[in-house]
């Protein structure tokens, strides 16, 4: 399989395919919208899981596990949800398979077998956590339950793409529980903050901290925040989202507690969750022609060292020092690949890290050992140096945090440069074809409004800016009054 | 509900039921057969994975993921793996729920979305990832492949027990290829011992390592190696399994390699799995009448402090002692936990805590202030002492260590006084009934004699010993000649 990749300007959408496949961190399964996770691309998964989860226990929340499958009286007791849901639910309806009497050796469902009720196989699940809130819930005392979980969900999505958008995915979903709205819009800003900070910081993606509009608000949410990112194509993703759900599932399941004055009260509630989706983002945001481009925070390997010689003698030479500076970088805190194969030549292997998103490459060959010197290609600018072996550790542990500052910067700039106003809907549509991004414009607040604009550019409003600022003005499409900008964008 | 336990003697799976939910460890959910992981439990859990993890990857492994769902084609490709699951698989046939046209707000499946192939919730993975390997591995250049995969599985079974047997059971399944044969035989002893090794010294668990006999193999393999525990109750439990798979999987799903010579080979395979399972395991090796023990490595808390004060001078007095305590154990690597609830008694907390098995509790009231003492007490001894606060942290430290290694010499004990020689079958059904525990005895080797003899005693042959020493003999069971002793129990 050739290395090269198609270029971002010629097809971003193949350029994305290629890239997730060729860079080992995913590939389609036999299984119809399934994926497999590669592990380069898991290795990348479990550094975002292991610094949320640090997070999420950090701001009190515990780790547990509810079952997979939810019993269809259980899945629609909360109408709303049921019902955003239900054109996307895998359903388990036998429990037995037996050998087929027409075909030897192979096997047909055992129509003995069928389940009296039929379970989803879970698309999210506040329903099966909220059946269970109802057992440990009775006083004030019990609460709050702040309670992440880590696991598979399933929606059968028609049309899928590898991370973006797949029948199962990995995420977590935080389900907490509260005596009052207050703390539980305070837990719903507290984890989306979390999750921006995420974004920023390891991620190095920078996002628009925003609330969805009715339409767009999660099945059965009072109230939907949301982290909005851009990818280098103009278009939006969303990367995160946390659900004030008012009473409505403890409403659903009938999940009452007794308050310090004694009398019973419905419980407030919250969801929160963010997905492999992550790693589409992450892809698209930083990546190059060359291939991926990985903040230091989340890269499996920070520095490859690749030993270059041509006989044994050289060989001797280079390993000594290579293996010298791979552990003078571990001590200084840095992961680092001696890559030491010899069935492939060193060019083969500056392309294969490159498309890896390797944040640094060290070269050395036996003049660099002479001139105690290695050669440092840094990923992200492709800029390449001549380094003094002495202090590398320091240096490079250094460079990384640079190297993070910069992807994120860089990003920013673009972010920032794309958040265009608009006062005129054809301005809108000229910016949405031409330049892409987040357009702010003001809107009239109606769904049909909202609705139109779709179906005529494809654009969704993203969010309404958590910190936005009040501004009179008229709605470009309806020219009817509006108090605030919003902001629109086309979108994953 | 009362935190009183059934006492062993009276009813030793009563008192284990009681104890996983009064210990906050599990619960049955509204779900057939699946259960619920409460935040206590699965913080044991999330401790065994970590060492897990962190074992397979320093023995060279990496994580992957892979979908939940197996094609009905797919599965049944590896005919004995097939029929092995056959029986309890969760099948997917349909993707859609629709509004019931006969019951308002109710859902019903929609019978226009039936799948063309039905799917299997995994039992367990070997189909999945072998049909994925055939399109990675080309060459010799491709192996070995190491990879382990945390997921959740399903196989339904009628009767379930928490953590014991389950329909939904998370675990880990390590799933190798390699080029040659001894070195997929090296791989799947290498995993048994990481296996053994970890119940032996983070469970403390002691454990014997065996082959299973034909009759008990993992279905698709050539080789089952196993870990086998033993129970307060004298029954034994396996608690790890790590298969030599052959070439099975890779002739099923035709997966070959070129090897150095230019020649097409099937590739040879291993998996290995521990699960929840792990968690019964744990719970009854060690727990009393008082509740859980655990050994301080498995332990989310290690050590609990209790403030205790009459009123707001001594809590002043009391609180400011056990926070000093709180952070010297915290700078020593302790994990404490200082409960200053308003709303418990400390009798409450006593009690609770015991439940929990928390390996260590501090009480701490204002004389002990004064004199600069606190008082400790050993969950697993159940004694007490009054120690000085001086080098606190030092001293708690070392005796989590001597507590680690009490438990397990005591299950070693226990084990070791449990495992009986025997020569006659009439002396093997009463050993078997009044103390139970290991059989060590001559079996001829026949599928018919392990059989007859499971049928009238319940007890089945758990393992012959990887170090089992040959020794002529004849058959407990049909007096034909024994080249080597085997070990029989009743199990879970």
């Amino acid at each position: 399989m050739s290395k090269k990749l198609t270029k971002r300007s010629d097809n971003y959408s193949e350029w994305y395919n290629e890239l997730v496949v060729k860079a080992d961190l995913a590939e389609n399964s036999g299984v119809r919208g399934c994926m497999v996770i590669k592990p380069y691309g898991y290795a990348i998964w479990e550094k975002m899981k292991d610094e949320l989860d640090r997070q999420f226990k950090e701001t009190g929340h515990q780790n547990a596990y509810f079952p997979i499958f939810v019993p269809k009286s259980m899945f629609e007791a909360e109408e709303k949800n049921a019902e955003g849901f239900a054109k996307e639910a895998a359903i388990v309806t036998h429990y037995r398979l037996k050998n087929d009497p027409d075909k030897p050796g192979k096997l047909m469902v055992d129509p003995n077998a069928k389940l009296e009720e039929e379970l989803i196989v879970r698309p999210t699940s506040e329903a099966i956590i909220w059946s269970t809130y109802k057992r440990w819930i009775q006083s004030y005392r019990d609460l709050p339950i702040k309670i992440n979980q880590w696991a598979n969900v399933v929606r059968w999505e028609m049309r899928t793409r590898l991370f973006l958008r797949t029948a199962e995915f990995l995420w977590q979903e935080g389900h907490t529980a509260h005596a009052t709205k207050a703390e539980a819009i305070a837990e719903t800003e507290q984890m989306l903050h979390v999750y921006a900070n995420f974004a920023e910081e390891h991620m190095a993606m920078p996002v628009l901290r925003g609330r969805k509009t009715d339409s767009e608000r999660f099945a059965g949410a009072e109230d939907t925040l949301c982290i909005e990112a851009l990818m280098q194509d103009g278009k939006a993703l969303q990367a995160g989202t946390s659900h004030f759900l008012g009473q409505n599932f403890a409403d659903a399941f009938d999940v009452k507690f007794v308050n310090k004055e004694g009398k019973q009260e419905l419980v407030w509630g919250t969801s929160w969750g963010v997905s492999t989706r992550l790693m589409g983002a992450l892809i698209m945001a930083h990546s190059d022609d060359a291939g991926l481009v990985l903040p230091p925070k989340l890269a499996p390997i920070h520095v490859v060292i690749i030993p270059i010689y041509k006989n044994d003698e050289q060989k001797d030479l280079v390993m000594g020092a290579a293996s010298k500076i791979e552990t003078e970088l571990k001590k200084a805190g840095v992961t680092v690949k001696l890559d030491f194969d010899e069935n492939r030549k060193p060019g083969w292997k500056f392309a294969e890290y490159e498309l890896k998103g390797v944040p640094l490459r060290i070269a050395i060959g036996p003049r660099d050992v002479e001139n105690n010197v290695i050669e440092l290609a840094r990923r992200d600018t492709q800029t390449k140096e001549s380094v003094p072996q002495e202090g590398l550790g320091s240096y490079i542990s250094n460079l990384l945090d640079v190297i993070q500052d910069t992807i994120y910067k860089k990003a920013l700039t673009y972010r920032d440069e794309h958040i265009t106003e608009v006062n005129d809907y054809n301005e809108f549509k000229e910016v949405l074809e031409s330049k892409g991004g987040f357009i702010s414009a003001h809107w009239d607040g109606t769904e049909e409004t909202e609705e139109k604009i779709k179906k005529e550019t494809k654009a969704t409003i993203r969010c309404i800016l958590l910190d936005n600022k009040k501004e009179e003005g008229t709605c470009m499409y309806s020219g009817k009054p509006s108090s605030e900008r919003v902001i629109f964008a086309k979108a994953y």
